[in-house]
C-alpha cells in the first residue's frame, strides 16, 4: 500500500504542474490539436510547452522545436504521434530529464503485428532506461477535473466528482463524461490505462485508492495481468473505501471483443469472480450498473442492516420496488405502532400504512418531501428510505395553484419551495445518517430531481437500478466488516 | 377468441361515441373535475354529459341534473363518485339503458373492510341485473389516444403508439405516458382494470389482440385469477402479435405489495413463469424491460436468427455489446470475406474489422450512417444490427464544419443532414428488413436519437438493455413457430 499519494508514479501524471505536449499543431483535425484544446478549454491552470518541428506558436501557446529547449524540466509529456516517432521522442524526453509520460499514441501492441509489439518493447526499453513512468500506449489519457486537468480529446463536462475511474477502455473515461452528469455525478480522477506496458490498472487503483478526491473506485476490466498483487491492493483499500468492477470478458462473445480491442487476455468468468471476492470489490453487470452501484456508495452513509422503507404515491411502482427488494435478498421494514399512528393523520383513508408506505395524492402533497419521510426516518425498524418521484415538480406547482398563489408568481415561488424542500430533505441524510434514496419513472429533466442529485440523493430511473444499487451498498458494508484494514 | 373487436365489451369502453360523467364539478381541486378536464384537453370528439345534481354547466358543458334527463343513451358511463353511492348511479344508468361504465371510484374490496367487500358485491349484482358491463371499480381509467379519448387523471403526452396495455396497477397507464413518449413510444390502448370485479385483465388482453392498433400487449401482473382462459387467448393472439408481461408478486415482498394494493391473490413464481410459458408470453422482469422488449417487438420485423453485427467507433461499448449477447445467449455474426473486404475501404486500419467492427473516428464520420450499415446489413450471416451512438449530433456539426460549412448554417445544414441520414436508415430497414438497433450512454436529448426513434429504430440507454430487448425479439418468434394458431 502507498504510504503517501506522492508516492504514486501517477502523481506528477495526473498532478503535473507542466507538460510537455507533442502531436499538437494548428491543424484543427489532428488529434493531438483536439486534445490541446480539451486541456485548454477546461482551464488547466499549470504550464503546457507545445513541441513542433516547424511551428513557433501552437493553439495561441508558444511552441519549441525541441523538447530540450524548453526552458524547464516538465512534470509531464503527452505524446500524441505518429507510432514510428513515439520511441524516439521519449527518448528525447528522457535526455532533457522528464520522467512521466502518457502515450495517446496507438498502433503498438494491439495491432496485432509483429511490428507493433516490437516497437512497444523498444518503447518499454527506452523508458526503463531513463526511468520514464508512463500511461499507455494506445490509451485516451486522464481526467483529474479537480485540477481542470483533461488530456482526453472530449470536452469535460459537468462538475468535478467523487468517482475515480481506472478503466481499460478509453471510450469509458470520454463517453462518461456527459452520461454522469446527467446524474450528478462527476470523475475525481479517470485513467484511460490502454496497453499498459508500463503503469497498468493495479497502479491506478492504488493511486484512486491515495486519492482524497475519490470516494469510491470504479473499474472496467477486460484483464487483469498482476491477480496476486490486485487482489492485495484492494483488500487494503476495501476498509477505507468501496471498489465496483465491470468484467467484460466473462462471456465468450465479450472475451474476444475484449481481446481485440486491446490484446489483453481475458480469462474465465470464475476466475475473475474469486479474484474479485477475493478482493473484496463489487461487481456490476454493465457500465449502467457500475456507475449506479458508484453513486449510492459514494453519497450515502453505512446503513444499519437490510430493512428498507419505501414511499409511493402509489401501488404499482410500491410494488415493483417491493418485488425487486425480494429478488435481491432486502428486506421490507415492519412498521411499528408508532410510526403507523404518526402516518395516520398524514395519510388519507384510501392509502396504506403498510410498506410500501402509499400515500396516495389527498391531503397535502408537500407532506410528501417532509412530514412523511420524517416520520418514516424516524422509524427504528427502517434502514434505509427509496423515495418514489412522480413528478415533484409539477406537485409543488399544483399545490402552489390551490393554494390560491396567482400564476405569475408560480414559478419563482415554485423554485423557491423546491429549494427549500431538497434542502430539507438533504437535512435528513444529515440527521438521520440513514440512506434516502429515489426513483422515477419520467425524465430527468425534473427540478425537483436535479435538485435531489445536486445534493447528493441519487435518484434512479426505475425501482430496479435504485434497489439493486442499496444491495451493492449494504453489500459492501458487509464485505467491509469481514476484511480486516492490513497493517499499513 | 373474438371474431371481431366489437364483439368485446370494452369496444364501447374505449371507443364510445358518447359519455355520461359523474364527479365531475367546478371545483378544480376534486378528481372527478381533473379526470373531465384530461379528456377535454386531449380533444375527445364525441359528446360528454356531466351529470350533477346541483350545477347546470361544468366545466364548460351543459350539465344534467340526472342521468335520465340525457337526450341520447350514451355508450358509456364514467363514474368518479364517493363510493357510497357509486351502486346507486350504476342502478340509475341501467336503468337509462346505458351498459358500459368505467368505476373509478375506490373503497371497495380493496380496502380489506368487510364494508368495501359488501359494496363491490352489491356493485356487481346491481350491473349485473342491468346487463351493465364494467371496468374497475378502484381503478384508473382507460387511454385510447388514436380516438383522443384519456379518462385518467393525468394528461396523455405524445403521440398514439401501438402498445396496448392492461395494467393491474392504474400508475402504469398513467405514468407511462411520459416515459414511453421519451422513447418515441406511445399506447395504442392502456386500461387500468383495478377490482376486476367485472372485466378482468384477460378480457383486456383479448381485445387489445383484436385491436388493429396494437402491435405488442404488455401486461403487469398482480395476479391472475382465469388462468386457464389467460392462457387460452394468449396462445391465440400469439401468432399475430407478441405479449409481454411483467409479473410483480414473484418475490415474497412483491406479493405482499401487491396484495394490499388490488386485493388480488400472488401465486408463487414458477406458477406464473409456466402459466406465461405455457401462453407464449415473453415475461419482463421489471417495467422498464417490459416497455424495453414492446418496442423492439412492435417496431422491428422477424430477425432470421441469433446473429448480431455490432457496429462502435470505440473498443469499451462494442465490448460491452457483446459481453451481454454471451450473457443472454446471443451470437455474434463472423464477417465474410467481402464484408471484410467492403469495410477496408471505409475504416482506418487503426479499426478492427471484427465484430464488434469498430470503425474508430477517423475517415469520413457520415460513413458511420450510411455505407458502413450498409456494408454490415448486406452480411448473409448478420441477421441484426445492433449501432453505437455516441454523439451523432456532434459529429455531424464537427464533419460540417471540416467541409468549410460557414458557423452560421451549420445548425441548419446539420438539421437537414440528420434528417437526411435518418432517412436513410429508415430505408435500410425497408430495404433489408433486418431489425437495427442503436444505444447511448448519453443524454436522449439528442436529435439524431430523436429523428431515429421518431422512424421506429429503437435507441436504449446502453447495450444491455438493447441485447435484452433483441434476445426477446429472437425469443418470440422462435415461441410463435411452436404455437399453431389455434382454429377460430
Amino acid at each position: 500500500m502507498l504510504r503517501s499519494i506522492r508516492e504514486s508514479p501517477l502523481f506528477p501524471i495526473v498532478n503535473p504542474r507542466s507538460i510537455a505536449f507533442f502531436g499538437a499543431s494548428n491543424n484543427s483535425s489532428a488529434m493531438g490539436t483536439t486534445i490541446l484544446n480539451s486541456l485548454l478549454v477546461l482551464g488547466y491552470e499549470g504550464t503546457v510547452y507545445p513541441v513542433h518541428p516547424r511551428e513557433t506558436e501552437v493553439q495561441g501557446l508558444r511552441a519549441y522545436e525541441r523538447v530540450e529547449d524548453l526552458p524547464e524540466i516538465p512534470d509531464l509529456a503527452v505524446l500524441v504521434l505518429p507510432t514510428e516517432i513515439v520511441c524516439d521522442k521519449i527518448e528525447e524526453c528522457g535526455r532533457k530529464g522528464i520522467r512521466h509520460a502518457i502515450v495517446v499514441s496507438g498502433g503498438f501492441k494491439e495491432s496485432g503485428v509483429e511490428e507493433g509489439r516490437r516497437r512497444q518493447e523498444q518503447l518499454v526499453e527506452t523508458a526503463a532506461r531513463h526511468g520514464i513512468r508512463f500511461i499507455g500506449p494506445n490509451c485516451i489519457g486522464v481526467a483529474n477535473p479537480h485540477l481542470k486537468l483533461n488530456t482526453t480529446f472530449l470536452r469535460c463536462e459537468g462538475s468535478p466528482g467523487f468517482i475515480g475511474m481506472a478503466s481499460q477502455s478509453g471510450s469509458f473515461v470520454t463517453q462518461m463524461f456527459n452520461y454522469l452528469d446527467q446524474y450528478g455525478l462527476g470523475f475525481s480522477t479517470a485513467f484511460s490505462v490502454g496497453n499498459e506496458a508500463n503503469i497498468d490498472i493495479v497502479d491506478c487503483m492504488e493511486y484512486l485508492g491515495a486519492c482524497p478526491h475519490t470516494k469510491v473506485i470504479a473499474l472496467y476490466v477486460e484483464g487483469i495481468r498482476r491477480g496476486r498483487r490486485f487482489i492485495e491492493a484492494a483488500r487494503s483499500i476495501i476498509p477505507r473505501k468501496p471498489i465496483v468492477a465491470y468484467y467484460v470478458g466473462g462471456s465468450d462473445t465479450g472475451k474476444q471483443a475484449g481481446f481485440s480491442h486491446t490484446g489483453a487476455m481475458a480469462g474465465p468468468d470464475p476466475l475473475y469472480d474469486g479474484m474479485f471476492r477475493q478482493g473484496g470489490i463489487i461487481r456490476a453487470s454493465s457500465m449502467t450498473e457500475l456507475f449506479d452501484f458508484c453513486s449510492l456508495l459514494g453519497n450515502m452513509p453505512e446503513p444499519a442492516g437490510r430493512n428498507l422503507v419505501i414511499q409511493t404515491h402509489s401501488g404499482g411502482p410500491g410494488a415493483e420496488a417491493a418485488d425487486v427488494c425480494g429478488r435481491v435478498g432486502l428486506q421490507l421494514a415492519e412498521l411499528s405502532e408508532k410510526t403507523v399512528g404518526a402516518l395516520g393523520s398524514l395519510i388519507p383513508h384510501t392509502g396504506s400504512i403498510k410498506n410500501p408506505v402509499d400515500v396516495t395524492f389527498s391531503k397535502n402533497p408537500l407532506d410528501f418531501f417532509d412530514s412523511i419521510p420524517r416520520v418514516l426516518l424516524e422509524e427504528d425498524h427502517a434502514d434505509i428510505l427509496l423515495m418514489y418521484l412522480l413528478m415533484p415538480t409539477e406537485s409543488v406547482a399544483r399545490t402552489l395553484a390551490r393554494l390560491g398563489v396567482p400564476k405569475e408568481d408560480i414559478e419563482r415561488e415554485s423554485g423557491t419551495l423546491i429549494n427549500r424542500l431538497c434542502d430539507g430533505i438533504e437535512g435528513f441524510l444529515e440527521e438521520y445518517k440513514k440512506p434516502i434514496v429515489g426513483y422515477t419513472y419520467r425524465s430527468f429533466n425534473d427540478d425537483f430531481v436535479r435538485g435531489l442529485l445536486a445534493r447528493g440523493m441519487p435518484v434512479y430511473p426505475g425501482p430496479e437500478r435504485a434497489v439493486r444499487a442499496i444491495e451493492a451498498l449494504v453489500r459492501y458494508y458487509e464485505i467491509r466488516k469481514k476484511i480486516h484494514p492490513t497493517g499499513d
